[in-house]
């Protein structure tokens, strides 16, 4: 334990400073930190995490000297702030508040205007010329003191507060609805009430002397450390209990203690745009939670800010605090080199900051502020990076609503629901309740907005020609989200107060119907569901990449996203690549700066024009000749496929996996359709029902697919490494160079890879001996099910890559159904079990253990073994940041995730110096 | 490598011995102990295994000595069997044969009457008088040699033997149909024709020089080690590259030679009773495959065997060698300590042995062979134990066919489907198609055979009615296999010829068509489906434990029974558990030896009586007011449950495991069973029907199950723990000492353990308290999904148990739905991805590698973590013995499976000393 167990701050000095906060918390260290560097700050100190500790050990006892040290610093807060504790005409007033190492908001106890007390509070009133005022402070103060510090906060949820059952009664018989119409008088009388409530409960009367108050409010806060709430919450947060809380005894300041008196918050630069302007409000004879209220309505604190507006700023009414407030703010942002968002008292004239801290700010200002701060050589390149939340470049890509509307529309009551917000960005269009009506109509030019229950791979082209999606089902990472990610389409899913009739053809929620081809908004950021259209258009960044409609030259936005990425890839270990299953999303993934595509979905096209019926064809065979008729048609269009997608990509590396899912997946499961398919192949309807009767599964996720098929059906394989590499040699006797990389899905021992490895090889040989041109290639596996990451050596023993297929590997490491846990995945967040979506982003822990094991593993036989992710965990940020430190060689990610991708691969390579 | 590489045997001696298996094999190990300890075996010597590596390490080349070394032993052999190799009067012929350290049967190379040529053929005639007989060994010499050393064996499937063209072509020639109508000229023509035909294809003539035959013989033996089928046996077998083959050169003898000549086959003791009496066949003037192929009729080697049969036996007519032989039975069953199977040649009066080995037995059969050698002091009890396939048990718990009635219905034509054998043990019975008209029929007395595709849980009561079970779909882990293994009901599954139609209350298969109440015969050993009535009996094992008709003194099996399994307690170090859910099972677990319950599965009891209205009002329940009220009327039904358990386990240990499968799985799904449910229940069908369709799941075993019930449901694990407890005290009370362990299932990661421990320890902790009298109890968990094992050292900070859920872990580590398996598994194994099926053998390297980490990890947590199996690989004896390998404390089975678990437990336990 340290000497020193108090540290004073105030008065351009202090004990302490921002690096100290495991000693003294976060708050204490940076109002140290403040005083240090000149900011006027109200006087106090900080009692150091030390004593907390102490506290715990000794059964609430204190150190020896902590008497005396605060006493000392006591007097010192007296001496700056010129007044007296408990004095009775100018008395000093002190919070008392917790502050650990990492903000904990809400979780453990304060203590405001401690001090006052029957004399003290007549001085306050004196002072602010404002009796009830004073009063009420008083009224307030007892209220809190006798909650937290006497422990008279309700416990259970049918217990009252004592406090608010008087406060309540006091009311009635005032015959008042609001604390503000109560008088001075009641106030008095409400405190005397209190006081004897007191003294009732507890055996002994209100404590009057301040000193007694100050001691008995630092114990509550110390002994706040292990309330339920707070010990849940360090739980959740992963705080270690022994790092203990500091406590913060500071002066009070008051905004309404005369004309001379106000208060306001400010930002140091325009938190919504970026731009380098002082940015802020107050209000003149006030305390600070009057700002936020809204009762009265907050000036705008300079004339740049207040534009044409009605009334005065500060830099016009008090142009000298507004000088020196300006004056701290350059200070403030050229110290922590950051946009600062600071609160404000100007007591009697007297300005004093109570709080400095990085200021939030949207996606858009996010980047600006960074940009500019390298500019202004405030900041390096590196700290811009480290930054920005990756997330926040989203707000480049998405198509936006006209704000106006969309407001008008919200005030017209026609928000109908709220879902998850899947795929970020507006859409507006006519509402349609199939994939084919959404194809005819976006045929016909239509905006649609394709809204189902759920979508499945049947839906793909109907969700391709939607603007938007919309499930009433499903959760963030539903068969919906996941295509909307991929593609980039608006998306809202799990929108529960949406009924669809698919037969009526209607949507309801509430008492709204809406029917086919009427017109609703879904906003893919918010979650908003919006009857009637909403004007929307797309983002500079889109359209320059993906439209090129719009020239780089003309977009400062576009150069400030481009700036930034070029500074990220500059940075980054990881290469970045792209999750594209056609041409089109492999060019919008390479106008993004994906560096190869890390899974290639071959199935995706086989929902595409005509083909499904060869590949349902070759499903229903009979025999391996049957197959092999069916195959022999799907050769050729799976070739273009690849050749589109290798061109598309030049001389990357394209890692294609082989056919993965059920074979059922492909089949229609309604009778009405069996009807058909029976038809247009010639059989009999009954015979084709009991085929897809037979074909179905109990637990499709673990039944017959990946490489199950091709150990099965050996001849799919070979079609599809046939056609790959008819495709690449083509292309290679045309002078390019592609690189495909060959990979088998659902290995979970060496001998399934084995055995589709051997059809590969010879598959590859025999493509190139006829065309008598070799092509470099890879052939690799999928590491998706625990099995393969236990047996990663003798796996890669024989293949050339692994990529993580993080999915499936969570699926079957948490033996959790991606499809199904919605039913317990709200409580289970809500429970502590998961401190977020395992789908969403990695379980280091669990599914992070397995990959480690299949990173050390596999590197042991083969030192040089690539390594990717490409589950959708390859494009969040936090499981980018576990790939880099296991040594990844890439993360792949859908082709709209790119951008997020590579800033977070620049910030973990950041991390790891 | 050895000074010595060629070891001779013959003559009473033998320059090697049993204990050389790795350099001689396992047949030159073998044939030089047999000529230690005197047997009279044909001499012989063994080239060495170094030989063979030297062979692959030096390109196909020999190390300097062996030449002379050869030499030196075949002029051994010459002096030992009184001729000369090459000789034009009395030419020793010789068989090169390969032998490995273990079997690989028919995977290699062997050359038989090698020294043949045109002059030795002439002698051969003389020497047996019968010139056709040595013209065919020539004749089969070079078609045998020319196959196998001069490469002429057919490749391809498409590619003929060319010596079967010649042959073909000869026998069309001479206008007969079978080899052997050729005459002596015929033969001799054939000779000559596959000697051109051997000269034109390798451009040289064929060896006649014995001693250039004998070179290219052993190399040709050598080169075999490394052809196709070896390497994949080895592959498959686990058999390492580096062991090599030796080679074994040995005296050819003849039992044809004259009406002194003739060969036979012994056991030492009945293979099928296990009586201590010789058992065997002969014939004179015969070669050894003349016994086998049958077209004689083989004579009974003794008069004991002959009984009232006509002939002659070998005691009869040769007493000297009978009585020679018969020496040699006692002295190579004392000498070998195990029943042998033995193959002799008589040649010219003078008795061979030509090999010996462990003679395969039933199961009675190797019981009693066992018991009795124990009694003869030839073995000790853990050799006899040893000595058991832990399987063949099961012959002592099933009820049997009648032989005789079997067979003639065989014969009749009424074997209509052959499935899997999921259930040992016979049934006869009348057809029933449902659960219910099972019980309603049982309840008349009659015997049921239930038939089904698959089984479901709401079969379980007429699965439990029936006699024997049948579905025609569904494979050796479905559903209907595991119920019928853990109910001891026979059982076929998967009889794919058959086709039941519900409707029509009708089986058929072919033109065979049972009606509903036809009789229908099952046997689950060999999964034969026989139409009509065949008598059965159960076992007297069944008698004196289940049954209890039978005195166990009345019983020689069951007290045979009874001395083993005393053996096999007194050796194990593992517990052995049941799986029982229900207090007959328990019951019968005790009576097989279970010293507790490793896995009582609550949710089976919820099926019983009218408690499914309560647990569908449970389920259906909108909030929890609801189910608590339908739980209340569960309470008194599951706490009878529990005290029948407590009781019939006295104070043995219970694991009883909390509400584990989907919620869906209790209610019904077809429109009928809706509507009537709705009736009773007295809601609208259509609001049930949409209720249990948004309890349906994409991926039931990956779904909403397990704990994930209890902790969205707390109040379901919180009547489960009152009913135990309420139980458990209640018998405390009484004086007796119940001792739950509640296990929690599907957990993943500590939180999940903790709030359902925490629900436990109160519920427990109140109703104690309520009682007024403390149970001593375990709370623990199942290890199922490999996120457990891999955090296995958090859990087990909280929990006092593990058990593995390897069913469930093998699922989710291989990533495969036990129900959705079959569609691979055939290919799976032939292709050699599985050794076997890894629902019945664990999986030792994948799931095996998790265990170990769960193990390893939990230990370190708890170095007193009380570990068990409970999944299907708790009854099977290779799993048993992984558990042993890994510091199991117990393994769990089903009730009928508990005397297999305990024989391989002990065997385990010899096994790890």
């Amino acid at each position: 334990m340290a000497e020193k167990s108090v540290y004073f701050f105030g008065g351009g000095a202090a004990d302490g400073g921002a690096g100290m906060k495991p000693l003294l918390g976060g708050k204490g260290a940076n109002l140290a930190e403040m005083a240090r560097i000149g900011i006027p700050v109200p006087a106090g100190f900080t009692i150091s995490t030390e004593v907390c500790s102490y506290f715990y050990e000794h059964g609430g006892r204190y150190p020896g000297r902590l008497e005396e040290e605060v006493a000392d610093a006591l007097s010192r807060i007296e001496k700056t702030m010129n007044a007296r504790f408990g004095d009775r005409s100018d008395p000093l007033l002190l919070s008392v508040r917790s502050g650990a190492r990492v903000s904990m908001p809400g979780m453990m106890d304060t203590v405001l205007n401690l001090g006052l007390n029957a004399e003290t509070v007549g001085a306050l009133a004196a002072r602010s010329g404002d009796p009830r005022f004073a009063w009420d402070c008083y009224r307030r103060f007892v209220q809190m003191y006798g909650d937290v510090v006497l422990g008279m906060k309700p416990g259970g949820k049918d217990e009252h507060d004592p406090f608010e059952v008087i406060l309540s009664q006091k009311k009635k018989e005032a015959g008042v609805s609001g604390d503000i119409d109560l008088t001075v008088e009641d106030l008095q009388d409400l405190v005397d009430r209190y006081r004897e409530m007191v003294r009732r409960r507890i055996g002994a009367g209100f404590p009057e002397d301040p000193h007694e108050q100050l001691w008995k409010a630092i114990g509550a806060v110390f002994n706040s450390w292990h309330n339920d709430r707070a010990i849940t919450y360090r739980r959740l947060n992963g705080i270690p209990e022994e790092w203990g809380t500091a406590v913060n005894v500071q002066a009070m300041v008051f905004g309404n203690l005369g004309d001379d008196s106000g208060t306001g918050v400010a930002f140091t630069r325009n938190p919504a745009t970026g731009e380098n302007v002082f940015y802020g409000e107050y209000l003149m004879k006030a305390q600070g939670e009057d700002v936020v209220a809204g009762i009265r309505t907050p000036q705008p604190i300079n004339v740049a800010q207040k534009g044409d507006r009605e009334g005065i700023s500060l830099e016009e009414e008090f142009p000298a605090i507004y000088a020196e407030l300006d004056g701290i703010r350059e200070k403030l942002e050229r110290h922590y080199a950051d946009m600062q968002d600071l609160e404000f008292t100007i007591q009697n004239g007297t300005l004093w900051i109570l709080q400095t801290r990085t200021g939030k700010r949207t996606g858009f200002a996010a980047i600006k502020i960074a940009i500019d701060m390298v500019r202004e050589r405030l900041i390096t390149r590196e700290q811009a990076i480290g930054r920005i939340e990756p997330e926040q470049l989203n707000q480049f890509l998405r198509p936006v609503f006209d704000a106006g509307q969309k407001q008008r529309a919200v005030d017209g009551g026609r928000l109908i629901a709220r879902g998850i917000n899947a795929g970020p960005g507006a859409a507006t269009g006519t509402l349609v309740f199939n994939a084919a009506d959404a194809e005819e109509r976006a045929a016909r030019g239509e905006d649609v907005i394709l809204a189902r229950v759920e979508t499945s791979p049947e839906d793909i082209r109907g969700m391709n020609a939607a603007a938007g999606i919309l499930t009433s089902a499903g959760g963030a990472t539903s068969h919906a989200a996941l295509v909307a990610r991929q593609m980039g389409k608006v998306c809202v899913v799990g929108a529960k107060e949406i009924a669809i009739d698919y037969r009526a053809r209607t949507l309801s929620a509430g008492n709204v119907s809406l029917k086919e081809g009427e017109f609703i908004s879904i906003d893919g950021t918010t979650g908003e569901v919006i009857a009637g259209e909403i004007e929307t258009k797309p983002s500079e960044v889109i359209q320059v990449l993906v439209d090129r409609t719009l020239d780089p030259g003309d977009s400062q936005i576009y150069r400030d996203y481009r700036e930034l990425m070029d500074w990220a890839n500059g940075i980054r270990a990881m290469k970045v690549r792209a999750n594209a299953d056609r041409p089109d999303q492999a060019a919008n993934a390479v106008a993004f700066g994906a560096e190869g595509i890390g899974l290639c979905r071959t199935e995706h096209m086989f929902f595409e024009g005509d083909r499904i019926d060869a590949v349902r064809e070759m499903i229903l065979a009979s025999d391996e000749e049957g197959r092999r008729r069916a195959l022999d048609k799907l050769l050729p269009m799976q070739r273009e496929d690849f050749r589109g997608i290798f061109e598309a990509m030049g001389g990357r590396p394209v890692t294609v996996r082989t056919l993965d899912p059920p074979l059922h997946e492909f089949l229609p499961h309604d009778e009405a359709e069996i009807g058909e398919l029976a038809r247009t192949m010639g059989v009999e309807p009954g015979a084709l029902a009991a085929k897809v009767a037979s074909l179905r599964e109990a637990n499709p996720m673990l039944g017959h697919r990946g490489c199950r098929l091709g150990i099965v059906y050996p001849e799919i394989t070979e079609m599809q490494v046939r056609a790959i590499f008819e495709a690449a040699c083509d292309l290679a006797i045309e002078g390019a160079a592609p690189r495909p990389e060959i990979m088998i899905p659902l290995v979970g021992s060496v001998r399934e890879y084995e055995l589709q490895a051997d059809v590969v090889r010879e598959t590859a040989a025999a493509v190139m001996k006829e065309k008598g041109i070799e092509v470099e290639y890879l052939a690799g596996t999928m590491i998706e099910i625990p099995r393969a990451a236990l047996t990663a050596d003798r796996i890669a023993g024989k293949a050339e890559f692994f990529s993580f297929g993080t999915n499936d590997l969570t699926q079957t490491t948490l033996g959790i159904s991606r499809d199904d846990a919605g039913k317990f995945l709200p409580e289970y967040l809500a429970k502590g079990v998961w401190p977020s979506d395992p789908f969403q982003k990695l379980d280091q822990e669990g599914v992070g253990g397995l990959i480690r094991i299949g990173v050390e593993k596999g590197r042991s036989a083969r030192a040089d073994l690539k390594i990717g992710i490409c589950g959708e965990h390859g494009g969040e940020p936090s499981s980018i940041g576990f790939c880099q430190r296991n040594g990844f060689d890439y993360v792949s990610c859908s082709p709209f995730r790119i951008p997020v991708a590579i800033l977070a691969a620049a910030q973990s390579a950041l991390d790891r110096t």
